[in-house]
């Protein structure tokens, strides 16, 4: 596959990505959602979220830093979206690190249909059953990425992607190992957030499929890498990873992307 | 008119600006104060707004991310704002994409007395009734943004300013064209609300008018040109917009603006 | 001492430190702690946020935008933490602006045992009654920040550190003075809460000492002072403070360091 056709198809549609999503990394998912070539916006108050979740290309929800006012938010828009055919991208953040958020994770997983879930090892892990470790947010150990994101794959019939060093996404009985990024990626707070945006805006434009999930996270993950050429640590390389995904051509994603399908 | 006295007036009295905003911008919009030569404070809990919003030089409401619970905080403060003198900015985020958001705005403006309202051109013809898109928090198509800040202005006695490639101010008949800035603005989230984080520090300073509005943006504007002469793409051209403004000087704004009033 | 031996042995045990702070700045903090070499989680629904304050290495309350619910669930995760051994960071942002934020503070110092205090000089001037001004966020004239900061320690058995151009901080009946910084410091919004996060990471690792806290804040003044030289105002000084304080070696710090133990 070459990722520039799905890069190509989101800038050309500029899709609008609602977000309900956590309060730390917010206004770097905002960010990132134009550099992708899409367009963000962030509404939680229930009428609110449910009447623009209605008409956007794409709702992100995140649990990042979810409480009880904009978790039944989550499930209103979360159902609006689905009633008019728009899909929903799911970033589980620090599933397993608390009973709410299992609470919060199973709920949404049950009351709305999502397109894709997109997680750590460790929150995939937690989630699928397959076994993982959490800490915060942060993942920790996981026994199998690629066993997890093809359970939850089947079992809700989605689009699943385990982040990690190696990303591994399933869809519908097949695979994608993707072998991208940098590790600053681990030392900047966010950047599993960013990802789910950028998987937003190319799910809004795209429709979610194995093959729109991972251009989006190699688009991420290449912006990284020429980040990093250039950076003087974390600080520099956040802003760095704006500019490169802004400004990444056709070449550098299609030569440099790393994605074994299966 | 020289938006250098209006710069210098700003740094020599540091007027506490207390914004109601967005939890996606907010970052932003405290150091673009702090660079605009204000001091930036930001309280959402009722009775912390209302104590704080009567002793500010000037109080920011912006709707960018409002619930029922900010909401009310908002119109408490802006009373209080009014009793105690203190100018009101008001930034119409998103009206017109949500019947929520449109009964924020109308009842903002009906309870509230506001001294400068700031938009972008679809929310201003939104509101003004001329006629405008808006597409989640972005500017669609507007039909004429001159005539929206001209019926605004009459409408509400207050000076009202229309971003966009060029701005429009309008206050008590008459109307200033502004035509600095660049293209980068908007590729980056959130420049509307740091427009209107200056706008707040040029008018806690210097009080509200077609002049002090215009000389607000215009800064910003200016600063936005003198960093996009050094960006490499919407990152790096952000970080520079801080170092811009807040370095700015005299001999460039005066002689980079474009101001024409009539 | 040798701020050296408490920067490693944080970057060695990677602490989970738990924030409930405020929506302006958190993404700072969530960047600061990485840099300085913890884990940071952010939590404040109450459930979740007592759930994780319970496993965290350390509690940072920062009441810079609290509100009615988010206030409940400091004192809630502050209980939690005193009850698991998990040492609290308190940061009064904006005692003395308003009569919510006094109430706020006092009650948290009389509900939660708090580890560490860590304000500006108006703020700490305020909360000891030795005498303190504040305008906003921004700390005022203090009359006598080291008897603030030795009031404070005496008076709730913690660690009081009143940060400034000269910060000081007191434990026990000892004291030290600390005279590292940069002036671009008072530029950028949320460099106080930063601080805090640091010394959150700091107490995680090392506990509270005297000497853990005055690491903790020499090495956050050493990466100001670092990133200060190739600043060109408060955007690039910023981004350049994470690089600096990621890539941090002990000899810089030890090297620069100006801590006065008496």
């Amino acid at each position: 596959m070459q990722p520039s056709t799905y890069m190509d198809r989101v800038r050309g549609s500029r899709p609008l990505v609602h977000h309900i999503t956590n309060y730390v990394t917010v206004n770097d998912c905002a960010n990132i959602t134009i550099c992708a070539g899409g367009s963000p916006v962030m509404a939680d108050q229930e009428s609110d979220a449910t009447d623009i979740a209605a008409v956007s290309s794409c709702l992100v929800i995140n649990m990042g830093t979810v409480n009880e006012r904009t978790f039944a938010s989550m499930l209103a828009a979360g159902k609006a979206a689905n009633e008019n055919g728009v899909p929903v991208v799911f970033d589980p953040v620090g599933a397993g690190a608390s009973r709410y958020r299992d609470r919060v994770a199973s709920t949404i997983l049950s009351e709305v249909e999502v397109a894709v879930i997109k997680g750590n090892a460790g929150e995939m892990g937690v989630l699928s059953g397959v076994g993982g470790e959490v800490r915060g947010v942060d993942s920790g150990s996981a026994s199998d990425p690629a066993a997890s994101a093809a359970k939850l794959a089947s079992e809700y019939g989605c689009v699943a992607a385990v982040t990690g060093q190696t990303d591994h996404v399933a869809c519908g009985g097949r695979s994608a190992v993707l072998s991208n990024g940098h590790a600053l990626l681990g030392s900047v707070s966010g950047t599993g957030c960013m990802v789910s945006s950028v998987v937003g805006a190319y799910t809004g434009a795209c429709g979610a499929s194995l093959e729109s999930v991972s251009a989006a996270v190699t688009a991420f993950n290449v912006a990284a890498e020429l980040s990093a050429e250039r950076a003087g640590g974390p600080g520099t390389f956040k802003t760095g990873l704006f500019d490169a995904l802004f400004n990444l051509d056709a070449g550098s994603i299609d030569g440099r992307s790393r994605i074994a399908m299966r």
